[in-house]
């Protein structure tokens, strides 16, 4: 069986003054915050159910970061709306995302990640684990025949 | 000449998971974000242009914080979706705005701040200055008769 | 038996450039987190433990804010070097600390927070709880005779 | 003429409660603003100045990022004392720095950065800049004979 385990989410943000530094740009920082919230968007956008329903609900106790890359091509200001697109592709126990924003159809940065799905085992900790099959088929697209 | 210089904005925030705190809720700094946004958004929506379009437009420099007051009565956790209600009542150089942060109709937080309108000083200073009548002719509501 | 529980400690702290706004003073949520570091590190300075090892040896599920009150006096700017002094008092279920920032000896801000002291209840809930008799003596001052 | 452009500066960092999640761990965007100000005070330790007075003393507006790659191997939880060290190796009009964070002697996180010198052109905005003499000089170590 083949599927296809990639899904992109959009949304729009708004750069405030809170993000942004004496010179007057974002505070890159910032972009990090404004990824890790994409990446729960778009796992809402598929399961139909928020980041906290997910601990609740699923097995899951998180997606810790393993490794992030990004390039900064223009500074975003306060003020701006900018536009952040984050598209997944599956492995079997870590996922890859990659997040652009652009900002009046220019692209301003793009970022890769790599996540890890983790679960808890008997004494509490975080260890990873395949990623559920119940979350991969809410991402599924419908195969092409 | 009586002139209403009230007015309030209201806004849907959701708590983020980077908004909370090894306890689960909200790590309260995160709150005066909140606030400091909402402040600058209370203004766009009555002067119809950003902060970031008031300093190139208006004689203003800022709006630096007096002093805060905040009362935390029931907290937040991540995957909230918040109602953050902004009133703000004019001075003559300050004002005052009145937060409320409210969760399925249930008051979570309410916060008090002064702020003081600034411009430059010919050094470059900020120094405070009486809110311009063009700002305060905005947010005037239209006297009953 | 009559104890003293007002504690006093004090620590330099450096406003960084991410501390900073656009206007190139402090963004002021910025100050909370300094101060709730400050309440932890007091803590850490009465009773020789730090905040994470007091959620394993004491009956604690920490000291959420019930209210805090800041006045601002004069802004700080990346690179300026500030003491941080935060005073204790201990009601019976909750304290009271008071923080002042202070840069080259002139004050420029003072905060007033009220936190309560919580355990897990039998749900796992927070709930308030009268502050542990081996905490009250860590910060008790020997009695003047 | 070679000179050696590589110095290195490290420094300890408390994990702090407010820079955790509800997982008990550090939010990783806050490894971004420690390394930002290990950043600023690699070159404070070089120069013998702040940030704020290399504005006001040399041909420097800020020194924007270009990208970033971080990895991620171990997480830190608060009241983790870390040391972060980073280590500078000058291009012409850029350069890059290596941060490392270890704790208790494990390496927990690497991240290399690119950044870019930058001056204010006629217009008052940032365009990069060859890093100034003056500058390279107080990085170079003595040559060895």
């Amino acid at each position: 069986m083949t599927r296809v385990t990639t899904f992109t989410n959009t949304r729009p943000v708004r750069i405030e003054w809170g993000d942004c530094d004496p010179a007057g740009i974002i505070y890159y920082p910032r972009y990090f915050a404004i990824f890790d919230a994409s990446t729960a968007l778009l796992f809402e956008a598929a399961l139909k159910i928020t980041k906290f329903e997910m601990f609740k609900t699923l097995d899951f106790a998180g997606w810790p970061l393993v490794r992030t890359h990004a390039r900064f091509l223009k500074p975003t200001r306060f003020g701006d709306d900018v536009m952040v697109a984050s598209a997944i592709t599956f492995g079997r126990s870590s996922f890859d995302i990659e997040h652009t924003i652009t900002h009046n159809g220019e692209l301003c940065v793009t970022c890769e990640e790599k996540r890890v799905w983790t679960v808890r085992d008997a004494d509490g900790r975080m260890k990873s684990h395949p990623v559920p099959e119940a979350v991969l088929e809410k991402f599924a697209l419908p195969p092409s025949s």
